[in-house]
C-alpha cells in the first residue's frame, strides 16, 4: 500500500502536512536495542525547514515523541510509533489549488484521485513532510546498523548544474555544508542564491554509500539490493530518477570495462572497481553499496507560471504566495540516508531467516 | 520476497536456467478475459535468444504451458500459471565458476548468500533466462491494459554510446530494429558487431513509455508510480538505473524550467511539457509515463578478464568459453514493456477499490 | 507481522499496556467518507472498562484522536490514524512477573521471545488494552459497511456455562446486558458474581452475525472469509476457538443434514438452512455469515495459584494483588464486532478490484 | 491474495481440479536442505484418492515434479516449485452445476464472485485436488522442522458422532486406521459404510499436535500461532472451526480450572495441564502446540438433494451421479499436518529475524 514499506522490518508513515501529527511505525525492530533519542533529534535537525537562510522560513521543533515500542529508552519487541505534532498549520493558504493546481504538485493528480475528496492542505499526505518520520524510521535504523558496523553517508553529488567532486566512501564531508569539494559548495549556494533572487528553485542529485556492508544482502530478482532501496528512496518526494554504482553511464561502457575485478585485500574478496555499486545479481558484494538519487527542483516558485484553472477550464497565470525552499535536495539528504538505511536493515533482518 | 512483487495482482517467478522449466503465477488476474496466447508467443519471441545473428546461440522454442487458471483460453479468476521448459540445458559448463566467480556476474554474491548451495548453472534464479516468464506475465498484463486503450511501446534509448533520436510517445518504430531512427540503429548494430568481433560487450538504454493512461493511479508515498515501476524493472537482470520523465537531467534545472504546465486540450487536461514522466506525487496526470532504464553490458565476455579463485585467495585470469551475447538490451526491451505492464495494470486494478 | 493484518484494508496496532498511547493506523480507507466520531466513541465505551460493577477498576475516558486521514471529518484517503492516551498507568505493579510468570498470561512467553527485553507491564503489547484501538478500527469499517447496508451483531453466546437462547440474525438484543434471553442473562450475571465473590473468573462465547452481505465475497484457499476472520479474531486475546455456521458440530452430521438447500426467496438466492454460516468455498452466499469465538477465563484471579519462579526454577505459589475483571467476554463484544467488520470490508473492497 | 499465505515461508498453490496440472511455489525455502523425494511421495500416498475402499474412485499417481528450486535433491534457495499432472480429467461431468448449484459446494458462490466465467469443472480452484501440492509443501517443511526435532501428528479426534480415545502427544497411532483406539477405529469405519450405503456422507474432527517445539515462536496479536495455524487450516476444504487446546471448552470453565500452572521438569520450564495447547499471548510456550479442526461431511451426495435452478430460478431435486468419497477427513489428515508444518515453519524462520 501507499504508506508501507519493507519485508522483514516494516515502515508505515502517517499523517499530513497540516494535520493534527505526523508519524511512524517500525514493525520489526528487533528488543533489546537501547535507543539514543538524542541523536534521532540531531539527525532530525538536519532535515528541519528554518535552520538555514538557504531553507523555507517554516519552523518547527520536530522533536518525536515515542508512543510505543520503547520500555526505559530500549526496544521491547513491539511496534516502534512516533509521532511529531504539526505546529505551525495553516490550512487556509492551500485552499485555491484544488480548483487552480500548482504545476509540479500533486494537487491535480490528488484532486482526479480522491475525487476531490483529499487533503490539500500543504500537500496532504505527499508533502515533504512527510520525510520527518522517514527520518526517525531511518536514525533508529542507523543506530541498528552501527552496532553491526554499517555506516550511511551522503552529499550533494551536484546541485543546480554544479558537480561536487571527490568520493563519498573516502573523503571528508565539509563541516558546514554537505559536500566533499568546499569551492563546489560555495558555487553550489551562490547558485541557490541566484535562484531565490529570481522567486526560482534549483534542482539536485544525492550521492549516498552504505560502508561496511557484509557480502550476501539481499535477494534475486524483484528482492534485489537495487529494488529494496529504489522502492524507499521513491517515496522521498521530489525523486525522479535513482542509480546504483556507474549508473546511466554503463550504458555506454564494453563490458570489459563495466565488469569489476575480483581481487584480495588481505582475506578479504574485493573489486578493484566498484560499477556496480557493490550489488551483483541483486546481493550485495561486500563493497561500498553506492546510489545517487535525481530531485527535481522545488516545484514552489514566486515566480508567475501558467496553468489551468479547473473549474472553468481555462488557463491562468498563479503565483505562489509566500517565502519557499528554493532548494529540496539538502535537507533531503537524511531522507536519502534514511530509505538506505531502511533497505540495508530490512535485508540484513532477512538474512537471519535460516535453520 | 526475492521472486514475488505486486499488490494488486501479485507475480512470482520460478526456476533457475537449467532447471527442468522456469515459469510464473499471476494471482489477481480477473475472470473472463479471453486470451490470445498466439500474441503471447509473439511476445514471447522478441525476447527470445538465437532469433538474430546479434544474439546468443542458445535456442529454445519458449512456448508457454499453462496449467492453471484458463478455461478454454478464457481466464477463471484462479492464479494463472505457465511455464516453459528449459530444453536446451549444459549444467556442467558451470561447475568452475563456484570457484572463479565470473566479473560482473552473481557468482559470488550468490555463493556467499546460499553458502555454496546455490543453483550456479547459468546464473540459477538470477538468470537472465527468468526474464521469460517475467514476459508471459507481461504478455497477459498487455492484454488486458489494451482493453483498457492502454498502450506500452519501447525502443533503445541509446545502445554503446549511441543515442536514437526521436519521440517515443509518438514516432514509429523501425521494422526490423527497435529504434525510432534507422540511420542510428543501423551505428548501433555497428556497435555491437565491433564489441562482438573483439570478444567484448556493450550496455545500453530503454526508453518505454505507457500511453492512454488515466490520471490518478498510483498512490503516495512508497505506492507511487515510480516506486512501483522500479521495483519490477530493477527485476531485470543488468538494470543499474531508472529514471522518470526528464529524470536525472532535472537535476539541473530550474524549477520554472521544470515544472510542467497544465493546459487544456478540448476537455482534457494536459501539460504542455512532460518533464515529470506523466507522474506528479507518485500519481499518473494522465500524459504518457515515459521512463528509461539503463543496462550494463553483458557481463560475459570472451577476453581475458581478471578475477579471483576463492579457493586459494589467488588473482587468476578468467576467460569465459562459448558465444555469448554481445549486448542484452535488445532482447530486454520486452520484459521492460512487461515491467512497465504489470506495474500499470496493477495500479489500475487498486484504483478500483472503492466502496 | 505480528500487529498488522489486512489486505485490500490494512490494519497495525501499535503501543502497550501502560505506554504512553495505544492507538492504530487504518489504510486503505477510502477517500470522502463523513465518520460520525460520536459513534467512534460510542463503540468504544462498549468494551471500556469501568463502567460496569462486573468488570475491571481501571478507568480511562478511551477518547481517540485522530492524527491523520480526516480532514474536517471527512476521510481524505491518507492512512487513519487515531490514538488513545493511555492515562492510567502503574508500570509498577508488573515488575515481578518478569520473574515470576502468570498461569496463563504472556509473560513467560514473551520473556523468551524477547530475551528479557519485553514489556511486561500490563502485558505490554500482549494487553486486552489493544482492542481498544481495534474498536476504534472497528467503528470505522462498521459506519463504511452502514452505507452498504451491512450491519455486524453479537451477544453472549455461553458465559460461565450458562447458554444464551435465540438467534442473533433475527432476535433483540436485551437492553442492559448482551444476551437475547434475559432470564440467561440474569444467570451469567451470578456466574460472574459467584466467580469474583471466589476470586476466580469465568470463560465464554461470543456469537456474531454480519447481515446484509452480497453474495461473491472472499476468495478460494487462504483468502476465504473463515480465513480473513480468524485471522483478525485470534488477535484478540484469550480467544482459543474459532467456528462458523454449524462449526463443530458438522463433525457429527451426515451430508444430507448438513447441506444447506438452495432456494428462492423472492428474486433472491437463498439457503434453507445456514450450517454453512454464510460461506461456501470461502465465498459468502448471500446469507448471514455466522461464527462463534471461545474466549478463555481472565487469567488474572485473586486465588492462590501455583507457578514457577523462573530465576530459581522453583515452584511457588502465586496471588495477583488487585481487583480483575472476572469476565472478559462482555466486553470483547465490540472487538469481535470489529474484527468481523474489518475483515469483510477488506474483502468488499478486495472485490471491487476490476477492470 | 487467496492463494498465497505465509510471511518468512510463503506458498503460493495454483491449479484447478481439472487444469493441465496442480502445484505448489514455496518461497524462503532456506538453501542447502537435502530433501527426501521418496518421503515427499509416501507423505502424498497417505492423501491420495483410490487407495482405499473407503474413499473416492478417482485414481492418480500424483508424484510431484519439481521444476525449481533443487539442484540435485538440494534446495538451492531459489523459490521450490513443484507440479503434479491431472491426468484423470473428465471435465464434461460438471457443466451441469454451473446451472443447478450442488448443496455444500462452491458452485453458486463462484458462479457470483467469477460472473460465471470460473472453472465450474470439479470444484476447479475450490477443489479438494488443491491440498495435493499443500502437502508436497507441508511435506518439505516436515523434513525441515526434522532437522530442529520437532515432529507433526495427527488422528481422527471424532468421525461420524464418534470420538476417539487417547492422547496424540503421548499414543502411538494404529498402523492401518489413523486413530489411537482400533476400537474406536473400527466403529468410524462402520459409519463410513453405513454412510456410503446410504449415499451419504459423514463429517469428522482431526486433531493435530506439534511436538518438540521450542518456547518463543510466533507474535503477538495478528502474528499468533493461532492466527498463523487457522490462516492455513482454513484453506483446506470443508473446514468449519478451529480449536487450540481445550479450545471451545475453555469457555465454560473458571480461571482456576484453565489457567495452566508453570512447573519444571529438570531443566524445563513446563505447563502441569496444557488447556492453552501450548500458546500464551500467541507464543509457543515450548509445550506441545494442539489444535483440533471440524470438518464438514463431504457434500456430494448420491442421495436426492433440493436445490435450486438459477436459470429459471426454480426449485429442483438433483442427485450426483457417480462415486464419491463418504469421508474426506481420513484424506485431509495430512493436509492438516502441512498447514501445521507451514505455519510452525514460518513462525521458526522469522524467529531468526535477529541482529
Amino acid at each position: 500500500m501507499s504508506s508501507t514499506v519493507g519485508e522483514n522490518l516494516r515502515l508505515t508513515l502517517f499523517g499530513q502536512s497540516h494535520s493534527p501529527a505526523v508519524g511512524m511505525t517500525l514493525e520489526g525492530v528487533p528488543a533489546g536495542i537501547a535507543l539514543d533519542t538524542g541523536k534521532i533529534s540531531s539527525f532530525l535537525a538536519r532535515r528541519a525547514p528554518g535552520r538555514s537562510p538557504l531553507s523555507t522560513s517554516r519552523r518547527e521543533a520536530d522533536l518525536p515523541e515515542f508512543l510505543g515500542g520503547l520500555c526505559d529508552g530500549v526496544t521491547c519487541g513491539a511496534p516502534l510509533t512516533a509521532i511529531i505534532r504539526n505546529t505551525d498549520i495553516r490550512p487556509g493558504d492551500y485552499s485555491l489549488f484544488g480548483k487552480i493546481p500548482r504545476p509540479g504538485h500533486a494537487d491535480y493528480t490528488g484532486a482526479v484521485k480522491y475525487g476531490g475528496a483529499g487533503d490539500p492542505s500543504g500537500g496532504g499526505h505527499f508533502s515533504g513532510r512527510l520525510t520527518a518520520p522517514l527520518c526517525i524510521a531511518g536514525a533508529v535504523c542507523l543506530q541498528m546498523l552501527e552496532r553491526e558496523g554499517i555506516t550511511v553517508r551522503s552529499h550533494l553529488f551536484s546541485l543546480g548544474g554544479i558537480a561536487d567532486s571527490g568520493d563519498i566512501t573516502k573523503d571528508e564531508l565539509c563541516p558546514d555544508f554537505p559536500v566533499l569539494d568546499p569551492e563546489r559548495g560555495r558555487l553550489m549556494r551562490e547558485a541557490i542564491e541566484a535562484a531565490r533572487a529570481e522567486g526560482d528553485s534549483v534542482g539536485g542529485a544525492a550521492e549516498c554509500a552504505v560502508l561496511g556492508l557484509p557480502a550476501g544482502l539481499g535477494d534475486p530478482i524483484f528482492g534485489g539490493m537495487e529494488n529494496r532501496v529504489a522502492s524507499v528512496v521513491f517515496g522521498i518526494p521530489a525523486v525522479k530518477g535513482i542509480e546504483f554504482g556507474a549508473g546511466f553511464s554503463v550504458a555506454s561502457m564494453r563490458g570489459s570495462e563495466s565488469n569489476d575485478a575480483f581481487a584480495r585485500d588481505g582475506d578479504r574478496v574485493i573489486t578493484k572497481t566498484n560499477n556496480c555499486g557493490g550489488i551483483l545479481g541483486g546481493i550485495t558484494d561486500g563493497m561500498p553499496l553506492v546510489f545517487r538519487a535525481a530531485f527535481k527542483p522545488t516545484p514552489s516558485i514566486g515566480r508567475v507560471q501558467k496553468t489551468l484553472d479547473i473549474s472553468s477550464m481555462s488557463e491562468t497565470d498563479l503565483s505562489i504566495p509566500g517565502r519557499h525552499d528554493p532548494c529540496v535536495v539538502i535537507r533531503a539528504l537524511p531522507a536519502v540516508e534514511s530509505a538506505a538505511a531502511f533497505a540495508v536493515l530490512d535485508a540484513l533482518l532477512g538474512r537471519k531467516k535460516e535453520l
